[in-house]
């Protein structure tokens, strides 16, 4: 049974994202080894490399999955000539990154605890988080083709705005999530207008958009509705709009069983749970596609995550690792029957 | 009696704007000099340096006029060394330019013949406009600041979106002054977000707006409106925002006797004329304050300018021309009465 979780961190970010499920799963091996339980299971510690992404993402889970190949570290999201500078430091090469894969029969189950990075555990006053699946995402770079002019010379009936068909289309993307897809979420993270300037009217602008869901079918509904506000936007101010498909990544459910037996192991420590989703991406979602695999999520202050303000209180760092551990024994209990 | 404009142009603009006014006052010259005609006062061609603020912005009209000082000169809009490396090239220093001030007294008028650098002439299929006067503008840049989070881990309710209120703002910055400010244009020229990626939600927002009015009472209440829908933005989504003032200025009319003079003498020449305002700023608008001052508008195709593309008619350049030619002659008239 594999534990763990990753110890990359994001440039500027905290000390418990990651962080906190590869100490919590050695301190459990070491609660078991101190207590001199014979176990009809090994347990095992994992601290998967770059779930972050800094080279690659999901680069440590996806080796030991076996999703990763050759060709996927072709075009890295860090660049190749760092994810090569990488490797060599760790004395490794692509190859061996690749044949790294383990046999899922090895494995019956993979456990990872870790900071809930949302402010849902915390606004319920609950503990443990009981997580039902990883989102799905897909994210686009629009552009809209206007026209650049004067800003002070060209009537406002006359213009072809390409920033203001951004901000249209801002405005749209925020309602119609709020409005009609309750629990997904949608994100302009950037908006770039050239040439970018008081006196000019933007002639282009480039909007980076990304929406989430637990659930394929709203987030294909959802995809859709967006890519469809964006040539609403475009039209009613008589541009063109074009979308490339930047990322895409399928919902991923987490083991129902697996998930039951965490919320009993919390539950017999005496702590509260809930279900909830995970927003964010985590190397559990590499362990599903092959051996059942949970998470166990604890409040984060706030919400706040990949900030050097991040922090999670002792108390709930060892309700986490006091479940990790539980869950551990109860499964390898239930392999001793 | 000046004539003349400008032959310096925008990085990558056009052919027309400045130097048609140039060319046009040094054939009225020629014209004047072919016809042997005696006038009873001097008909001077001038070409000013820097119109559009490579360096400082009417860096010729405002020596001429005396507006220029030591210190405005200090911290020019293109930067320092550049406004000395350019002094030098010219054999000349900053006393000289300052000193390069004109006595008003020895100037009757000032009379510019320019590109519209909108449509509004070609709109009307009118042949001259007659400049009313030269809008006023206020710029800003407003700073949006929220709270950056993670874009797939904080819900829809619980974020502080420095892009969406950016955005918020953008569209009714444009609505309002579509609704209730006929005549005066707003414009958002740039957006930037930081930290700016597809996977977190901007925390802060800087948008930078100007607006523009041939009156100053619409000028000022269009200001404060603005920024009160600035303000009413931020609140919406818990944010602050700050508005640092940028560029200020006044509307310039211009004079009264001298468009209805330029008036008669297109008409004299069976050429149709209609008032219009400029939407951009001029050397005239130096001139004006110590000289009386007119401009006079030829169509510029499609609106456009600060673009290669700029282009004005062969007809249209003769059009302006020959209306500066005769304007010019008939203010010399008036004078030998």
């Amino acid at each position: 049974m594999l534990l763990g979780s990753h110890l990359d961190s994001v440039p500027n970010g905290g000390r418990y994202d990651g962080a906190l499920g590869v100490v919590a799963a050695l301190h459990v091996l070491l609660a078991v080894q101190a207590s001199g339980l014979q176990l009809p299971l090994a347990l095992e510690a994992i601290d998967f490399t770059d779930e972050e992404g800094t080279l690659v993402g999901l680069l440590g889970s996806e080796s030991l999955t076996g999703k990763l190949t050759l060709e996927s570290l072709r075009s890295p999201r860090g660049g190749r000539e760092a994810l090569l500078a990488g490797l060599e430091r760790a004395g490794l090469n692509e190859t061996e990154l690749v044949l790294a894969r383990r046999d899922p029969a090895s494995l019956v189950a993979f456990l990872e605890l870790h900071i809930e990075q949302g402010p849902l555990l915390e606004r319920a006053a609950v503990q443990i988080g009981l997580v039902t699946g990883i989102v799905g995402a897909r994210s686009f770079s629009l552009l809209f083709r206007g026209l650049a002019g004067h800003a002070g010379t060209t009537p406002m009936d006359a213009r072809r705005d390409a920033g203001l068909a951004a901000a249209v289309f801002t405005v749209a993307a925020n309602e119609l999530v709020v409005r009609d897809f309750p629990g997904c979420v949608a994100t302009v993270g950037d908006i770039r207008l050239e040439p970018g300037a008081f006196n000019v009217i933007p002639g282009s602008a480039r909007v980076a958009i990304e929406c989430r869901s637990l659930d394929l079918a709203p987030l294909d509904a959802l995809e859709s509705a967006l890519l469809r506000e964006a040539h609403a936007a475009a039209a009613m101010h008589a541009l063109g709009v074009e979308a490339t498909p930047v990322g895409r990544w399928e919902p991923t459910p987490l083991d129902a069983d697996l998930r039951a037996l965490v919320g009993r192991a919390a539950s017999g420590l005496g702590l509260e749970t809930m279900e909830l989703s995970s927003g964010a991406g985590h190397d559990a979602q590499a362990l599903a596609a092959v051996v059942p695999s949970g998470m166990i999520f604890v409040p984060s202050d706030g919400g706040v995550s990949h900030d050097p303000r991040e922090h999670t209180s002792w108390a709930g760092c060892v309700n986490g690792a006091n479940t990790l551990l539980r869950a551990a024994l109860e499964l390898s209990g239930s392999y001793a029957d």
